[in-house]
């Protein structure tokens, strides 16, 4: 790109003017949202729009004469090749840090000055942080200006999707009983109002779904519970009359989107409010005068735990998900060598086996489909201008996943194109043998989910291998493909990530040769009462995965000797679990796939 | 007892009649002294002094008109016992807990009154928290009073063993060096001055040894260390002329034990002291007028790594603590069922084994014999009032260790004594499968050491089995028995938790069937690099776990179907090294003992 016509230039140029304009030395423009979501609605996306910087995560910084962009290892080429002729700087900042712009901040800004960032998308956790840096160097902060919208001329309107219900039987809780689950939580704390502004919680706790960002059905709002009532502010025309009549049978009231601050700082003053302070922005917290209950929301700990009836839709969405591959591979292995397939076309070809399933209402997440070295990028996506042909040898990694209105899927495999190598069949079994070692773990309820997350990687490190990712994520119910609170990582853990039954987790170790081939074998497990042990409850409770994900895990690529026999008995009652759940949902090409895949080795 | 006559009844009255002459609401008497170590002088042991419960950890607090204890479960029975007719509540609290006497307080003072505790034993964490509650409560606390030298007439002295040198070989880092080490981690810090008050840390940097505690060889002292100099203050009469030299030659000055808090106080004003806020008292740190660099204590760190010229004399103490096992297993096995022997029998006859060793300077800490049901508690002791004879069938567990000049030992070892049964047998090969899985582990250097905890538990956990203590603690140079930073366990990691390359740590599943038997296999393991691996360093630095505990596992106890293959390969090969360097030290009966107990299975 000519450098002199970047139009990321001029708009980080049209920034300084603006800080010129208020006294202020800098302006820091994170990648978030007033829900603290994942996915941003491009509204909130300045900081793409100012920098042309388009990866998921990475936070700008504008000072009087300067701009950096930090970004973490997983960005790099990408944020190198976007900056280009920007004049912006990419400072590379370690993973899993998120506090590099803040030293930078307060290094830049002189004591006295004034610094701003728009406290409506910053979560308060980061508030506290920054604020107490800042203090320390004498820098003040300014919170209650947008500066975006001084300087964005054709800033993209929030989006406007409708909001429609989940309805029973998939979503077998009323939402009156799930209101009362959340009253009996605000009674518990003493508080007379629960303020909810993370979109999943919503979702769920009114039966509510939406399309106002990629992949999660969510829609935005944020939400005020009272103990007899409820408030919605959410996007006016987005509900319709019908909606608006079920809602108030409910005591569920609606009021405009933007209104939510308003009604907080107008809360009586014999009213308390429990809030989670990692799930609400410094905006909305600072318009609360009356005393606050701080406590993770309630909705989060009880969404995790899918009941017995939601696991039921959940197995069913499975076999949907697991018909939909074996439609789609029996159609890649007969049309490999015969027609060109590109990265681009796996993805095509999956989503539409996936779209003629029942129940189906999108994809939970971007298909990564990574042939070769592209699979050896954990957070690969084909793009028009950049994708693999799926032709010669090597191995083909694809991530992908669907949202079901019985359950959200996400699995991982990988297959062999023409020849594989011994080297490529080590790697992949021993990240089998991963998958297979946390799959059959029993553990005691409560057990912290981190705690597990060594057991995946055992087979790995015995040979010196690692990888860079955490080994799941809790996965939510028809909503958020990444949805805590627990976690199966090296994440430092705290008490909210206590194992519960009906939890639903990925266990997707992998194993990456940078410029060769990635491995990742993944599935969704389900946490279930482990049955009659030996210990017979002297022990305690213990919990067992349940394997939800219903799909075969090709066997041409493992070798048998790295294999127990343990282990072997383990894929293979899998495998006929697996045809005798899919088969009577395939038929032709698919069927004769299933059968071949599933066969015991 | 006669409740009217109970001693401590009077005790508390004296500190009830105490509290009022200071206008004071109740006195909180934590387990702790100024050097918050594991084992307190007699001096410190005012809880014990006034209620007359003597478990190693527990808290007191006497309010105007009631007293209470508050302990763990594993001190309930005996708190029971002791606290009978004291008139002192026993308040049980959750295992892991350690605030509820503070809640209690919060209630049992009015806003507006003081509550006291000696700020000179009380560690600044608990201090923060004690005052974060209590000043939400409106309830002042005064530190600056020590109400035990009042009520407390014939209060111990404090301990007045001498001081001396730890020295070459078995000390290969020269104290000059490792004082230097501190200070270029003060410089590091920007810091001028050092505060230390634990006595492992000082003992360490010193290279200087004691016997003011039970166990640990340690001695009480403070030390502040500078630039160019340190000054220990120490008891004076403790350190000998020919040491002092030694010391001043070194820039080590002496000063009274007493005189810490007042030269604190006297620091420069352009003084910048380091301290770790986990390892130092309120009362001195109140004392520091000056800026202060909280960090954990760089000795901590250093220490944790032994030196591969200090892991050569640990090996040479493992050989020597092997035979004295070898010796004495001997002589029990030919004893057994001709002799009365009973739990007190194996402490003494264990210990005199150990004595008769090159460089055994005392026990690490007070043997555990357990028979049957003795075994099923984790911390149980045999008294002379209460022991079990070792008679009939069952399961003698063992738990004993030494310090040597070159290294501290710990080691925990199961036996048959009769007739073992099927359940005993699995028990037992289930606790093995748990030792032997984590001793082979290969893991990241780095990885944080709670991480590693489930891999141990996983075969226990299979069959609805589980411990409820951690499975490791880190182990000291002759030092402490119990030395961190690292922890194989449930604890909460945090960053200084992070595996390194000469730890030494104990891997110690075991198994408890109240009532019944208790199983416990410990051995001690160094972390040393992993050697060539598949990944070659691609995926960075391995680490292995050596281990350097040399004593047979009983194999008479063993279900051989539950081991796997590589299980008994590993099992047969740790014997085989086992006798290999254990024979030369060891003849006649321990000889024929060490060959038996070494067979292959």
């Amino acid at each position: 790109m000519d450098t002199r016509t970047s139009p990321y230039r001029a708009r980080i140029a049209k920034t300084q003017e603006a800080l010129a304009r208020h006294g202020l030395a800098a302006l820091l423009v994170p990648s978030s949202d007033p829900h603290l979501s994942e996915y941003l609605p491009e509204h909130w996306q300045g900081r793409q729009w100012l920098s042309g910087f388009t990866g998921s995560m990475g936070t700008l910084v504008v000072a009087r004469d300067k701009a950096a962009v930090f970004a973490d290892s997983r960005y790099w080429v990408q944020a190198d090749a976007e900056l280009a002729g920007s004049g912006i700087e990419l400072v590379k900042i370690p993973t899993g840090t998120a506090t590099h712009h803040v030293d930078w901040l307060a290094r830049e800004a002189k004591a006295g000055e004034t610094v701003a960032v728009d406290g409506a998308v910053l979560g308060l956790a980061a508030a506290q942080q920054l604020r107490t840096v800042l203090d320390k160097a004498g820098v003040a902060l300014r919170t209650d200006i947008d500066l975006l919208a001084e300087i964005w001329p054709d800033r993209p309107a929030l989006p406007a999707a409708p909001v429609y219900e989940h309805r029973a039987p998939q979503a077998p809780l009323a939402r009156a009983a799930k209101l009362m689950q959340l009253r009996e939580a605000m009674a518990r704390h003493g508080a007379t109002h629960h303020l909810v502004s993370t979109v999943d919680d919503i979702a769920w706790a009114l039966n509510l779904r939406g399309s106002d960002v990629t992949y999660n059905p969510v829609f935005l709002a944020h939400l005020l519970v009272t103990l007899g009532g409820a408030t919605l502010f959410v996007g006016e025309g987005k509900i319709d009359a019908a909606l608006k009549a079920a809602l108030a049978a409910d005591g569920v009231a609606l009021a405009p989107y933007g209104e939510a601050a308003a009604a907080l700082a107008a809360l009586p003053s014999d009213a308390r409010v429990l809030l989670d302070p990692k799930r609400v922005t410094l905006g909305l917290r600072e318009r609360i005068a009356v005393p606050v209950v701080e406590a993770i929301n309630p909705s989060t700990l009880l969404k995790s735990r899918k009941s017995e009836a939601e696991a039921e839709h959940v197995r069913e969405a499975m076999r949907q998900d697991g018909a939909a591959m074996c439609e789609f591979y029996a159609w890649f292995e007969q049309a490999l060598g015969r027609e060109r397939i590109t990265e681009l076309t796996v993805d095509e070809k999956l989503s539409a086996a996936r779209a003629k399933r029942p129940g189906f209402v999108g994809l939970s997440f971007s298909t990564i489909a990574g042939f070769n070295a592209n699979g050896a990028m954990p957070h690969y996506r084909a793009t028009p201008e950049s994708h693999a042909v799926i032709e010669g040898d090597g191995l083909l990694l694809i991530d992908s996943g669907g949202q079901y209105l019985g359950g959200t899927t996400d699995i991982t495999r990988v297959w062999p194109i023409g020849q594989v190598t011994d080297a490529q069949r080590r790697d992949y079994t021993l990240v089998l043998k991963g998958t297979m070692a946390l799959s059959r773990t029993k553990f005691p309820r409560g057990t912290l989910s981190p705690m597990l997350d060594a057991i995946a990687r055992t087979p790995l490190w015995e040979q010196g291998l690692e990888y860079g990712h955490g080994t799941g994520h809790g996965v939510g119910y028809f909503l958020n493909v990444h949805e805590g609170p627990q976690t199966i990582s090296k994440a430092l853990p705290d008490a909210h990530m206590a194992m519960e039954p009906g939890m639903i987790t990925s266990i997707e170790p992998g194993l990456y040769r940078p410029g060769r081939w990635g491995i990742r074998i993944e599935n969704l497990v389900l946490n279930v009462p482990a049955g009659p042990l030996q210990g017979a409850g002297e022990f305690g409770e213990f919990l067992a995965f349940e394997t939800l994900t219903l799909c075969p895990i090709d066997t041409r690529c493992i070798d048998r000797t790295l294999l127990r026999a343990d282990e072997i008995g383990w894929l293979n009652g899998y495998h006929a679990t697996v045809r005798e759940r899919l088969l009577p949902l395939v038929d032709g090409a698919a069927r004769d796939w299933l059968l071949a895949r599933t066969e015991p080795i």
